[in-house]
């Protein structure tokens, strides 16, 4: 299984560098890393989802305030200028909370530095980046470890999305529960959703998982309780971009109706996240705010309409699926019931 | 509002003629008509879909057995060389009960008048399907106008695949309650699937409200949840292609996922279906055959792989909405609970 950073940051001497990272929208047709060395870069790559994946976009974001600071280390106003170009960022996509949680670790850095010099600073900035990468891969195998218990042997497991390697600096979230359920039994089937409209379940998740040679079938987003009916579904195993307090989880659009069949069906639904997905601001998934997407995302694929097109379109990037659909959430510190989430805050 | 019929027999001369459909394959892109003049000709526009929606292909079946006594107008094993061809049609797709209804309706007049001349028999046939078309659309007129009862004034309606005037001779079965809603109320707004993996809801339902000035929104698969969430959708109208005794429904795959999630919401849903779709040899859902469709039309979209080549794909054209998640199954006859659809045939 392959063990390399999806995301990482190039040192190019004292105070310089930049942000490499696989182009995921170019997959699973070319595999090409791109280098990124501005804030707008960074901005863009997140929005445009060049990197995607909660946590990945955290990693990204931490990648940007060493940008920021490097684009700046001349300023008058270093301090200042840094925390904007940190807040535009931050304002590339609002539903994840690891994107707030990263750069805030960096600010962090940043206020309690004050004294040191610009250099100083940056080169701090970027040690704190590869801590947060290095610890993304160790939390994603602990998640992992702790997940892959409750995978029954020869299972069939049901993915949305893409939480794997791509979605994190490596192994994944839901995919590293796989990949290590799969260490143990190489008998386990996975279904993919193939995740409309961007396709990430159909371009990702099968292009991950057959590389490491995972028993995967490619299925629609309307098939599954088909399937569930089958009893070809032993277990739902998800990402997720923010988890409110009470255990609500926002995560790909079309989770929520998945979670809502696995209940139909009495088949464990399992959320799989690190503890920086939580947002202990929040109370309930209520106060979650819902990316909403351009059209063409829904109207055209493969350059070309797939719908007349005038016609009108709501494209929420997200749903919450509430606490009672939820089995467990899948976390580096154990598994929890969606109700006991907030203890990890005391 | 369009009259014309999407699917019909185009008489020329005693004993001659041919079936005269939309290419639905095209559409929106592309209205055009074919004529089809060879047994082997309609088996091919319903397995390739340039004909399909069960009622419609009902139709189509009905004319292929014209075809097929025509073709063999001269054949000294008349009767048996045309039930043969009726056969062979007839296993062109397995799910839809509506194919095999049509079918054995001229089949009936082929019995029943076996001492009349060929061409006599065949002047019967033609008849008798004009007789099928004219009586889908009266039929498609009284399922609106009894579905348009159950639409709450300014109802959001949510439905899956296309059960409209192209998957019938004209009106629609579900676009058939749409449309007789938006005679009284024209304030109703459709939310509509895009349905993969075909988007017939993508393709022909937009295309279909939109030429009639409905309010529609294209949504993909997997979000009808989160506008149910959201108080967006009141009652959920889908067709069918196959109906047990019990009222468990076969439709388009994806259907059963709506169908959970509406009653996950308390949400009205609503099959919209000629009594030709109950079909009265069967008791339960379990025994319904569902089509297996090519890999293909999940992986390739638009010409080109949306996923690594080599992917396992399962693709069901159809599943089982069990008749607990029905509230109501409108027909010609009226609006029957499921449990009580078997009265029909009393």
């Amino acid at each position: 299984m392959s063990e390399e950073k999806t995301i990482e940051w190039i040192k190019k001497g004292v105070a310089q560098g930049y942000s490499r990272m696989i182009d995921q929208t170019l997959l699973p047709y070319e595999y090409k890393k791109v280098d990124i060395s501005t804030t707008k870069g960074i901005y863009d790559a997140i929005k445009t989802m060049i990197v995607r994946g909660a946590p990945a976009i955290g990693i990204a974001g931490a990648h940007g305030v060493v940008i920021a600071a490097i684009e700046n280390k001349n300023s008058a106003d270093f301090i200042n200028e840094v925390k904007k170009a940190a807040n535009y960022i931050n304002s590339s996509r609002p539903t994840a909370v690891n994107l707030a949680w990263a750069i805030n670790e960096q600010l962090k850095i940043l206020d309690d530095n004050k004294d040191k010099s610009n250099n100083e600073i940056i080169e701090l900035l970027v040690k704190n980046a590869i801590r947060l990468e290095d610890e993304d891969i160790e939390i994603n195998k602990k998640i992992g470890q702790y997940g892959s218990e409750i995978i029954p042997k020869g299972a069939g497991i049901l993915t949305h999305c893409n939480a794997g390697a791509l979605a994190t600096v490596g192994w994944g979230t839901a995919l590293g529960v796989i990949r290590s359920a799969y260490l143990k039994d190489n008998t386990i089937k996975v279904f993919a959703d193939e995740t409309r409209p961007r396709g990430q379940g159909a371009k990702l998740t099968t292009y991950e998982l057959l590389r490491d040679g995972i028993n995967t079938t490619l299925i629609t987003d309307n098939m599954s309780a088909y399937f569930m009916k089958k009893n070809m579904i032993d277990v739902v195993v998800v990402g997720a971009d923010r988890i409110a307090l009470n255990g609500d989880s926002a995560n790909k659009i079309g989770t929520y109706l998945v979670a809502i069949a696995a209940k139909y069906h009495n088949i464990p639904f399992y959320i799989a996240a690190p503890k920086s997905t939580i947002d202990a601001e929040i109370k309930t998934g209520d106060e979650i705010v819902i990316e909403l997407r351009d059209k063409e995302e829904v109207t055209i694929i493969n350059n070309k309409l797939i719908c007349p097109k005038d016609v009108n379109v709501i494209n929420p990037g997200f749903d919450v699926t509430p606490s009672e659909l939820i089995s467990g959430i899948i976390t580096e510190y154990g598994i929890f019931k969606p109700d006991e989430i907030h203890k990890l805050f005391k």
